[in-house]
């Protein structure tokens, strides 16, 4: 462990989104001592934020806000100040975006702030990045050809085992399919895709949630678990046999059930039956996810070398620039970027060292 | 209105099952003056239960709790005493059944208790019937050639329109498809079943939960609705066309929206933007309600003539006799069904006479 102050890289997102704002609105709660990011027990004390954006966007979206903000431009390598919200500025958008209207400077700056986030994490200068939401459309067509955040993340890590995980404090569902429709969800099902989700949400428990011995259900597709093939036969044909497979190798350090009646098994988790549970589908996890932290998700790369973790909510277009966002998931994004990196440095002590780098 | 009390029927359910001792426990609940059923805020003041049923099992039930109860045969047309759990006997099973055996003797007896209620609601004895879970398996074996309970009750009050509703305080649910597979859901949605049920939906809030101009939510079948047919079709397919339907013939009276994101639009409900919620497919329904709604979930079939309400769980036999079984669900569906049947009564005063014959 170093004595300088771990920083956690905020990449801004799109700068005609919520991003900016909800950036403000959260270092203004640091400042003011309040929010749990300044609670002692968060965890998170002793961590600095930057932020990698663009100076001009954040001045504009502050005057907005009408609040007060000492702006001040960072460089790796050096140590940002506690006062300041110290700014890596990977752009200079000249004209500065209107709020709601995306353009293609902005998704060629958004996309500059992720890559470059993820390069310094690689480094050693930041210890995890947390991001805020991209428009997919205007990262396309900035030249970043990739179907959002997570599939760049995983390219730009040479990581081709990865998942999302929904985190909060009361539920933590990890996807087997996520943008997929709902008619193909079936059939695109595969015992290979099950088990490798189970194992990356095993791993993750482990390395980054500091859990020894996870406790994972894994959901069924069809209701009533099929109900003895009546109502479809994926679970004794694909999602038994995957379970059975990565409980055989995995033996007493894991303990993994399914397939469950996916009506119950989420709110078994929620009531603390399980660590995490594998869903089958976007929806199916989504569903659950939303009823308990709708405000306060967090989205986590999983697989990956670095700490990724993301505000569980897009770029809201309709009402960026007003004011009215609230950045309670990226406060909560920020907090879980710190508590994993923590787990992973003690993890990485503990167990026999791992290859961390991209 | 008649001063005489108004009478609950609740069918026993399976004699085999958890139905005898959550009858048991709820009526000692009321008794003893506690519980929501006993607190005069609850709407249920004034009314009486009795149990369609067999005076038998239930003593043997109580003797298995160590519960002191009288138990007295009630016949139709006679006022039941407030002190006593009153049975109208519709079996004398000899010998009794085995808690967690369920037999072809008591598959005939569970399904003449709902024949029986059915009946005695349509003549005026019974305002409402609530039931205890029933094993399809031996209704079957017992000469009851249902599905399940829905399709019975719809088929006894010749009912070709109706649907399931999950109902709880915090969050309503009716669903277009229940037990079907579920790769065959995309495939086998028509805007005939959404308008279908969007419209019993409307029917069954403004005639049983006193809403006169609903809040009706219809989610979308695909993630993120669909993303403008990245995801899938059917939203504007299907979907879209079936609300714009309804919601045209419905006029002022009806507040139609949709389709909304499965992932947001049950939460959204929850917190109070909508009064139910038209879900696509079982899960996608019973995943949010149970995160609610475990404990007091009430199962409403809506389109029929008569107020029938549900428990909504299962005959649980692998708890039955062991006295763990929780009679909150119970409890919750009679006070809806008194509810509901107080809500019709003023319905048909304030607005024209309906036909409300089986």
């Amino acid at each position: 462990m170093t004595s300088k102050p771990r920083i956690i890289g905020i990449t801004m997102g799109c700068p005609a989104g919520i991003g900016p704002e909800i950036i403000l609105r959260l270092h203004g709660e640091i400042l003011a001592g309040s929010g749990a990011l300044a609670a002692p027990e968060s965890g998170a004390a002793g961590w600095r934020l930057v932020v990698l954006g663009d100076l001009g966007v954040l001045a504009a979206a502050a005057r907005r806000l009408g609040q007060h903000v000492i702006l001040k431009p960072w460089q790796p390598g050096t140590i940002p100040g506690p006062a300041e919200l110290n700014v890596l500025p990977l752009s200079a958008l000249d004209p500065l975006p209107q709020p709601g209207r995306p353009t293609m400077a902005g998704g060629r700056a958004m996309g500059s702030y992720i890559a470059e986030a993820v390069a310094l994490v690689q480094a050693g200068e930041l210890a995890a990045m947390a991001t805020c939401p991209i428009g997919k459309e205007m990262l396309n067509a900035g030249g970043y050809h990739y179907p959002g955040h997570t599939e760049m993340l995983a390219a730009l890590c040479n990581s081709p085992e990865y998942a999302m995980m929904m985190a909060g404090e009361r539920l933590r569902v990890t996807l087997v399919s996520i943008h997929r429709p709902l008619a193909e969800v079936a059939a695109a099902l595969s015992a290979g895709a099950v088990e490798q989700v189970v194992r990356l949400t095993a791993a993750a428990l482990r390395r980054d949630f500091a859990l020894a011995r996870p406790r994972i259900a894994v959901a069924a597709l069809n209701p009533h678990a099929g109900e003895g093939g009546m109502f479809g036969h994926e679970e004794e044909q694909i999602i038994a046999p995957a379970i059975a497979r990565v409980a055989a190798e995995a033996g007493d350090d894991l303990t993994l059930s399914g397939p469950w009646p996916p009506d119950t098994v989420f709110y078994r988790a929620s009531r603390g039956d399980f660590d995490a549970v594998v869903a089958m589908y976007h929806d199916q996890g989504l569903i659950p996810f939303k009823m308990l932290h709708f405000q306060d998700g967090v989205n986590v790369t999983i697989g990956l070398p670095i700490v990724r973790t993301s505000v569980d909510h897009g770029t809201a277009y309709d009402i960026a620039g007003k004011g009215v966002a609230d950045h309670a998931s990226l406060r909560a994004a920020v907090l879980m970027a710190a508590r994993i990196a923590t787990n992973r440095e003690q993890h990485n002590v503990a167990a026999p060292p791992q290859d961390d780098s991209c």
